[in-house]
């Protein structure tokens, strides 16, 4: 499998003492902008300076549709993906408002949609088919069907950093994806379903209850054991999941930053992490989702990401909300004074 | 006293229908933006329109100093106000950086710090004195000096809005301003100090029982029931506290945005609001500092804030890092589609 490809290492860790000195010696109390903080000596990290830049910030949104919305897991009809495609390219949806009040650039993907677009400038063609199977009578996706999302993902991510790109958001759009999610959760944690299953979009308890029975159904269906991500991710995956984790392991393979958004995107990364589990240290988590399920995700992770303000909306939303905190945490690393420079004097114990 | 002029009453709210109207069709499951869709309608109301706008952000960081540092409540010295005002200046503190970024005017008022400045186009001088007294053997200011530091608050905020602001933050700058922030607190809110006093710009174990000591003993001293929020004001409070008690109050009369920062911005705000209730309406609480009294000041309040970062630096940072989040709430309802202008399909129960 083209994941055999990837070799994630850990950012070689030798600068984080330099890095801390300079955290430390900024005009503020010690340790005063809290994960801010973290996030600076991570980047620094990743980029491997003191002084690091985030260059021509881009959001991914992958968009594909999934056969198991026939199966009633969802209020809203599949149209609706290939609907809101349209409304990101005519800039209307909350991810055209948030990118672009937080100066991101915004490309959107077709990695599987059950509609045929016109050509556009503004949305890259990575269509694998017109949508998955329904994985509550087969496999999503065939293994080359993944294997060729991964592939895709990787590219479209060359093909960014070739523009200058060195920091990524990952957004997603897909009616029926919050039970892919649920399923991919619910087989790399090894946890119960209920315990991965939430409301989505919006359902209502007849429909959440719907939504568990049928994905427990799937489950026992597929019978995973979780050891094999590449087939969990076929099993249960959409197109548009598939082509982000491939386009995540390049990122980071180019030790570039990823941030993280809510459930789904969450759930691209488990799978990427389960083949590459150092991915881990180039990701910010920028928000935890009102999506039940998320808040177990992040916790499985070891993570608290920056942002908790009820958001559920996806396309990379809560990413784009929180990339001035991200950019913040760069600026004052590079920009702020220190105790020495600015003649301010530290704290009596420390002098 | 001045704050006898204030006549705060709750925006109309005529228009909340009208408002989530528009909130609730845009392109979005219902209620997914979470915390910025209460934003959007909050202030909405306050300026009455269903196309609110954010004009001239500013941020106003007053500064001031107090005769309590000399009972050993800080470990800094108290030359560091005025150092850290002239970092201000200079442009090199967190403040600048995060406002720069997030294109917000920065405004900087001596209230009272213990130094003469050189006449500076950036430095408001609004100096009452060169610090407050030491409110553990004397109230910290005279009545005169409190009504004084309320009016030149508010004729500071007069200036901006003349300017065509219409959203404010606020934030500040005094070693040793925690505890008076501590004492008012106790005292408004009528809790024990213990609940009250935090480590502050990072007191150690003995510094914090030092510092509960004093306090207390200072609580005890003056033996106010917190009934006369102004004479509370005067007697614990700095005079960067009481000019921003009197910036708020205007900000909110004026029917603009007070964006709310951490632990001594929202003391001042507990004085304010026992002054004028009515006031809450106008604050978006930006942020919970790590301050471990703030938490309990906003439970207080019944209030949850934007962000959660483990912050604790003051001058207004965290207000400033949150205006990106405030600024999305006012953009999404003024820029992204409709379900209808975009033909994108509702929820199939919806329809």
């Amino acid at each position: 499998m083209r994941s055999m490809n990837f070799n994630i290492t850990q950012p070689n860790q030798t600068l984080s003492g330099a890095l801390l000195h300079k955290i430390n010696h900024k005009t503020k109390p010690l340790g005063a902008l809290g994960m801010l903080e973290a996030v600076a000596l991570q980047i620094g990290l990743i980029q491997q300076t003191l002084s690091p830049q985030l260059n021509q910030p881009t959001m991914l949104v992958f968009a594909g549709d999934h056969g198991i919305v026939e199966a009633g897991v969802s209020p809203y009809p599949q149209a609706v993906t290939a609907q809101m495609v349209l409304n990101f390219l005519q800039g209307g949806a909350a991810i055209n408002v948030f990118t672009a009040q937080n100066n991101m650039r915004l490309r959107v993907i077709d990695s599987g949609v059950n509609h045929q677009f016109s050509a556009s400038d503004d949305l890259i063609d990575a269509k694998i088919a017109a949508g998955t199977r329904n994985f509550l009578v087969e496999p999503a996706m065939t293994n080359a069907q993944c294997e060729q999302a991964l592939a895709r993902g990787a590219d479209i991510v060359n093909a960014q950093i070739a523009k200058g790109c060195n920091v990524f958001g990952f957004g997603e759009m897909g009616i029926g994806n919050t039970s892919s999610a649920s399923c991919l959760m619910s087989v790399l944690c090894g946890l119960p379903i209920e315990k991965c299953v939430g409301r989505g979009t919006g359902l209502d308890d007849a429909g959440l209850a719907q939504k568990g029975q049928v994905l427990t159904q799937a489950i026992e269906h597929h019978h995973l054991d979780g050891s094999d991500a590449t087939q969990v991710l076929a099993t249960f995956g959409g197109f548009e999941i598939a082509m982000m984790v491939g386009a995540m392991l390049q990122v980071a393979q180019k030790q570039c930053t990823l941030l993280i958004d809510g459930f789904i995107t969450t759930a691209a990364l488990l799978v990427a992490a389960k083949m590459q589990p150092e991915i881990l240290h180039y990701c910010v988590f920028t928000h935890c989702s009102d999506e039940s399920g998320h808040k177990v995700m992040l916790d499985f992770l070891g993570v608290k990401p920056l942002l908790n303000m009820n958001l559920r909306l996806g396309e990379g939303s809560g990413a784009a909300l929180a990339y001035p905190m991200v950019l913040a945490a760069v600026n004052f690393l590079n920009n702020m004074a220190s105790f020495e420079s600015a003649s301010v004097s530290q704290q009596k114990d420390l002098v």
